[in-house]
């Protein structure tokens, strides 16, 4: 069942409104409340100075309320007097700049003063709070990497990266030899001697790069567990949760995933839209409703990240304050989102925030209440929510798709290290997949490489640059059939090109040789022919050499009849960057290949299931007719479905 | 009358050629001469070494030619042994990179060192011609806030910023309260933890952002101050100027117009045209001519801030070299621009400068001369403006007008500070109402809220976001009607939201309460109902409730039938952000609504009145009929009037 | 006769390849291998400790194959440990940020201990190998200039100016006289005072600009002679080469070229391509085969830096890793390429590189072998070319040619200190002349200020922006007419207008005296009525006065009828910035008036010779007849010339 719940500041209002405001939520069918992420000052104002006299007053008010507290540690927001103490905290920007104390997150994950002082705060919180009847799950810290804060460029950052390199390669030898410092001589003799990779004349080795971002990953890794491990043992059997990103790829999400209980993440699918990967026409057509496939993509994503549990910490309530516009959602788009949300797994939603706050950076951000406390739109959408809820089956599960998508942090590195061309978006490329699948009306799994393949017929890897041999093992061994979209495999995990060219260990799945790559600028595309018709083709280009089936081949001037597709009965493999209807068509061919039953194009239409469960979506302008039974029973919405409309049916 | 003037710098030419260049101003009928504003390190080219000599004779030689001396004090130009001594006196930019000599306005308006060395050459030049009998004007300093010269983060401004801060909240609860601290732990325990808000990892508090503008306009004011008051000491009875910049904002322009006697400013209509407000089409019409409101708008501005004394200190005599492309301007522009001056209130126009200079950073910079003294196209514009002007009638002052567009420094930098949306330009909203209100032919005064509101008919206020409750009482005793644009009254001085809503204050006005803000893509525009037609309206959207007449309603998909434009007898509010035809329209209707007599849409000419002079000139490229009365007397110019071309005339 | 080359580096290989690959360098017809110009840290791990054995061992093993080995000094790459000895190495961005080891050229060339150290690894090379009898040659660093090197604002730089400065100018009157420091009170009394031109609050003086280019353009000739002179004493009679890069302006390329026995560049045609000055439609047609003029160009001038020896150190043998887009090139260009730097008069062409490196920054540039030592397709067409040769008679020389193109860097850096207008670009209007040339089929010479000038019919002088005095006497007594730009003669040596006006000097050859120049925006052009045809002309307008017969006048409101076009018997002079027809037209009239014999627009073919042999280059998609006499014979090629195909033939 869904469970909804708010974020909520005691801390920035007045004492006399904690109490209505408790009452109020609990009326409008909310179970769950997020505090204390920002509140470190108003506990602690001055150095070993504790004030939790507010804070159990706040626990205790909305727990007596009926609500269960998420309690987060307040680690994004460090104190001014500890910055002073401890200026090291502060974190370096890529420029060299040491950026300063007056919003929030600036720290170094790196510094050695703020991580005995986060745990320090943690270890105090979670002795005060861990055993609190009301508190009932935690959130660790607050997004991490928003505002480009996972790299820094400080000393500590410095001596942190060299000890991490010490450790990854023992000798300077080896990382000689993995960095190709032969190349330029740039060999190092120490691990003192290497600095980190900015401000360089030119760019350094690839290999540095990458290294860089995958210890950083690991320091926001390590930081997280150390709160976990605190608030595990002060707070047993409370789930631990960390709210991301959307989409956000400085750090591996699994790993961070492997720690905590539950993966949540902050859902704002209007700012993200303008500079996405739609069409100017389809960002007019999807001005107030946001890219249809983005937050689904993510619920997906970190239901995978989740290994199973996904919450959303943040559900966008109205206007945002960040981006470069600030276009309202649709009346009508926080119901959908919710029902999205639930739809794709997601067991508890909150919203962000209770009441749009009149002081500070957030003004301009809607809350469920306006700044004088009347409901705003947001408020009575989430009311018929939790309406509607009450005439849903219990108990569904969202359960295990029959398709996966490959999402490799170690493998979007590798892009940003080696991009070769501007057009070239991983990450545009990731969605563009999922969306043509959505369209198609099929389910899909989040998978890393780590994952168990049991149970899939398709594997999609739109992006696999670093394909390690376990998986490759993983996939050889499966049932599933799979499709490598280009540049995959194309580099080892010490970022070089494979010995016998790439896609390396993929070879062992699809007999390809990729001779040559080329990047293409926007004005350009190339054409392929796949069936009886022609599409285009930009972006990326490679010319393979192959004894498999040749699927579909480059018309035009340059290298004409060249293979596009390829592929045997277990794999194929793309030289070609297909968007638009050569994605749809190799796609489909795909899902065919695979046995997977697909729906015809479903347009502005999403469809997706929960259990028994069947979900419709309008994201369009005009009612569309949901494919339902004959005899489906309709617990919300019903068969011809209105935009920015939901139908729930069982068949 | 209107007097004419130029600049010059002795300083840059053998002395052999001032005594012919004085003769040649006299001839050409110039009357005033403003020199010396750069001049520090030829007065004193090392530390105390005064050499006073140069600078007597060429006052000497301007004033026995018949000239009136404007005397600038050379603060804008400190020399190099000053800023070896005392380096703290160089400027940090927001990047907290110092900016070092070899160019001008290297100062940092905070510097302690600097007010110090100000003062002193202020008082040596002004001891020595303070009583000068040719000396009839100074001015201080040179184009505040040029090359973003009033935001420094130094420091010396750190030091003082405190100060300032310490000053205005007293307390740090105080402080806290205001900028909203709780938000993210952002507590400050001391004035003296407070930093200046660049290099942060996120924005800032919007009121740290605001307070620090603040700060830095009440420096450049006690600066300015500072020696104004030591002119007045030693030069008793003559009026001290400083040139301000056109639709600069860094700064109150009203503060430091109270120290003042003269308001001048610079008028260089080309540079600016390509990054303006108009669109494409219209910048290739007006390329040579310029956006045909922008001198007009300052003139107006300016003649507020000098509380009804304007001067121009530097005319575009031709083209200039500092903006993307320098195209030249018409032939016949200098002369019009001039009339537009003297037109709009203007009693002195002075060019810049008497003769191109063939070294250093300006040469392509177009003089009235060449740089081989030949006579360039503005000197022979200017010989026609001073033949022309025998032919008026003399003593005619420009008059109070019906309307009064508000312009407020405060709400600008409240929407800088939460801008919202990138498709929002409050500079370029304030010209656009002001351009539809002058191509109707009415004439217009700034005002800002100190202002006497008596005698005004409509009040426009196309962004008075931060509204004081004096000014709304004293417009609620006004007999003027008033329109607001959106985000009127919908901050408060501490650069909160209203309680109670936005437009706050306003309220007592016209009953609206804004629910909703959203700021719109450039590719997008809601449509507007009003009266029978509709309109495209982009850049911003409210949501708005009232109990008052509802005049224009929101049409379309979203919010269908919210209002657009509410009011009253004496008050009205639009919730869209108006351009083009729909602005034409609600102002159309203002007028008529506050009795306002407006004419036809002028295109591209331009009518205002100086006493019982009209003045019409002419932007387009087609002669046009002037709007005259069957027996006017026309003084210059004719009823016909051509491209570039001005008429003058008597009713 | 064409020889073919390599660039190889041992150092990153195994020893085990090196027999092999240098076994098929010499069977696919390779004469040359350039090694060692990165290899210093393998040369020298440790201070002093010194590794000869394995580049005496790659010198053998390549000699013994019958490679003549080029041997680069490897400083544009010094090594980790000498940084850290000397971090004064280290150049440091005009941002005033140092710039970080990690890649290459990470030296400031005013570094005094670099100059040390430089000389000390060159010396210790030419000693050591000086007298091998495999090495043919040698290359001084690599690629001065790469990623905006030139230009160091470090402490070793500022000194180093200040005493440039001293014995450039004497006295501070002297430096303050040209500098124009009077202007604002910029002067100074001491070389100590002046600093380096970066993060000033405004534009430095233009003076103060070139002459920090100049000073820094002499730092690169003495850094580079230094070397010579090195390499002269212990190598006596082999060449010293640098390679160059295409279009580099950043330092004088004929003062480095005095102290060079032969000029090399490095030829990628395709990356420049997207950012060039050829039309968006231009770009689509070219996308494979590039900018056809671009390569010719450049062979064109380094045969003049190199006074008639010119070697191409770097062809691309496939697309490239570092633009923003990595197109491949066609099928073929690589051959086409090739026979193109031969027809041009160059002598030795060596590709970049053996084999693709499968570490480090360069994975994505091609090799003439894939990285698992497959040959790639330049492989085939270099075998191809090497085939060809062999049909070809020897010994042909380019000759001179009759039409010769100025470019003098000392303009070059008086149009980026003081631009004007953003659309006006020297080089693209460079290149845009030596393209309206080549397209009428015409052989052309780049010739600098100090070039002899017999034998020439026709001097272009697109952009002469200094002019000096024996220039002018030269070309007055030279056969030559000549045709200037506008701009021309613009500045006098110290960035002053000339006294008199521009076109200063040049006044002697054709009466022109510039009053009024212009910059316009890209949406707008002027039109010039030239004969009976109008054409667009934008970017740059001047308004002239002359007494020479007008060829072409300026149409339209803006001073109708102003020359646009004059000139006399001798010399001609534009006050338009002409490009497409118009500049051929300009161009065409141009050559018959020089009795310059021409072809009919060529489109996509380009026609060249070299001695008695005639190349045709097909750079279109259609195939075209090549303008052979009726009895020519064809060496390579046939009259009928496919796309991406060269034809060669005697008449």
């Amino acid at each position: 069942m869904l469970e909804l719940g708010v974020c909520y500041y005691p801390e920035q209002w007045p004492r006399e409104k904690w109490e209505e405001d408790a009452r109020r939520m609990v009326e409008l069918g909310l179970a769950w409340v997020r505090i204390g992420e920002f509140a470190w000052a108003k506990i602690e104002p001055r150095s070993g100075e504790f004030h939790w006299e507010w804070l159990d007053d706040a626990i205790d008010v909305l727990g007596r309320a009926g609500l269960k507290v998420i309690l987060g540690t307040p680690t994004a927001a460090p104190p001014k007097w500890l910055i002073d103490r401890h200026p090291d905290i502060l974190p370096v920007d890529v420029k060299g700049v040491v950026r300063k104390f007056g919003a929030r997150r600036h720290y170094c994950f790196s510094s050695r003063s703020y991580r005995i002082e986060a745990a320090r705060i943690s270890e105090a919180m979670a002795e005060r709070y861990g055993k609190n009847a009301f508190v009932h799950a935690w959130q660790t810290d607050n997004e991490y990497g928003d505002h480009d804060t996972i790299y820094s460029y400080s000393g500590e950052a410095e001596r942190a990266f060299r000890l991490w390199l010490a450790e990854r390669y023992g000798t300077t030898d080896e990382l000689n030899r993995a960095w190709g410092t032969a190349f330029w001589a740039m060999n190092y003799d120490s691990f003192d001697e290497v600095e980190l990779p900015n401000n360089l004349v030119e760019e350094p080795s690839p290999t540095h790069i990458v290294d860089f971002i995958r210890f950083s990953s690991d320091q926001v890794k390590s930081f997280n567990k150390a709160q976990v491990d605190i608030i595990r043992k002060h707070s047993p059997g409370r789930p631990v949760t960390h709210n991301f990103m959307s989409q956000n790829t400085d750090f591996d999400h699994y790993k961070v995933g492997e720690d905590i209980d539950i993966a949540s993440w902050d859902v704002y699918p209007m700012g993200g839209l303008l500079n996405g990967r739609l069409s100017p026409e389809d960002k007019g057509r999807y001005l107030r409703v946001g890219d249809p496939d983005q937050p689904a993509f993510n619920h997906d994503l970190y239901r995978a990240v989740g290994r199973g549990r996904v919450w959303v910490m943040e559900q966008q309530p109205g206007p945002v304050n960040w981006a470069a516009h600030n276009q309202s959602p649709a009346d009508g788009m926080v119901r959908l989102w919710t029902w999205l949300a639930y739809a794709h797994g997601v067991d508890m939603v909150s919203y962000f925030r209770w009441r749009q706050v009149p002081f500070a950076q957030e003004q301009f951000h809607a809350g469920l209440l306006l700044p004088n406390s009347e409901p705003d739109q947001g408020y009575l959408e989430v009311a018929q929510v939790a309406e509607e809820m009450k005439r849903l089956p219990k108990g569904e599960a969202r359960g295990k798709a029959k398709v996966a998508i490959l999402l490799d942090y170690n493998s979007r590195w590798a892009t940003r290290a080696l991009p070769q061309g501007r057009t070239y978006s991983a990450s545009a490329t990731a969605l563009d997949w999922y969306s043509t699948v959505s369209r198609l009306g099929v389910d899909v799994d989040f998978i890393g490489q780590h994952s168990d393949l049991d149970g899939y017929q398709l594997v999609l890897a739109p992006d696999l640059v670093i394909a390690n041999q376990a998986f490759v093992e993983k996939l050889v061994a499966s049932q599933a059939r799979v499709l490598f979209g280009p540049r995959s495999g194309s580099k080892t995990e010490d970022m070089h090109i494979p010995e016998g060219l790439p896609p390396g260990p993929l070879a062992a799945l699809v007999d390809v040789s990729v001779a040559r790559v080329e990047s293409l600028p926007e004005f350009h595309s190339e054409t392929v022919l796949y069936g009886n018709e022609t599409y285009p083709a930009g972006i990326w280009r490679e010319t393979v050499r192959t004894s498999e089936a040749v699927l579909a081949t480059f018309e035009g001037e340059y290298r004409n009849g060249a293979p596009a597709l390829v592929g045997n009965d277990k794999a194929r493999y793309m030289a070609a960057a297909a968007r638009g209807d050569l994605l749809k068509k190799v796609i489909n061919d795909a899902l065919g290949w695979a046995s997977v039953e697909a729906l015809a194009d479903l347009g502005d239409l999403r469809i997706t299931r929960r259990g028994k469960l069947n979900f419709a979506f309008n994201y369009g302008k005009e009612a569309a007719d949901v494919p339902a039974g004959a005899g489906a029973t309709f617990h919300v919405g019903a068969r011809k479905l209105g935009p920015v409309d939901v139908a729930i049916w069982t068949e």
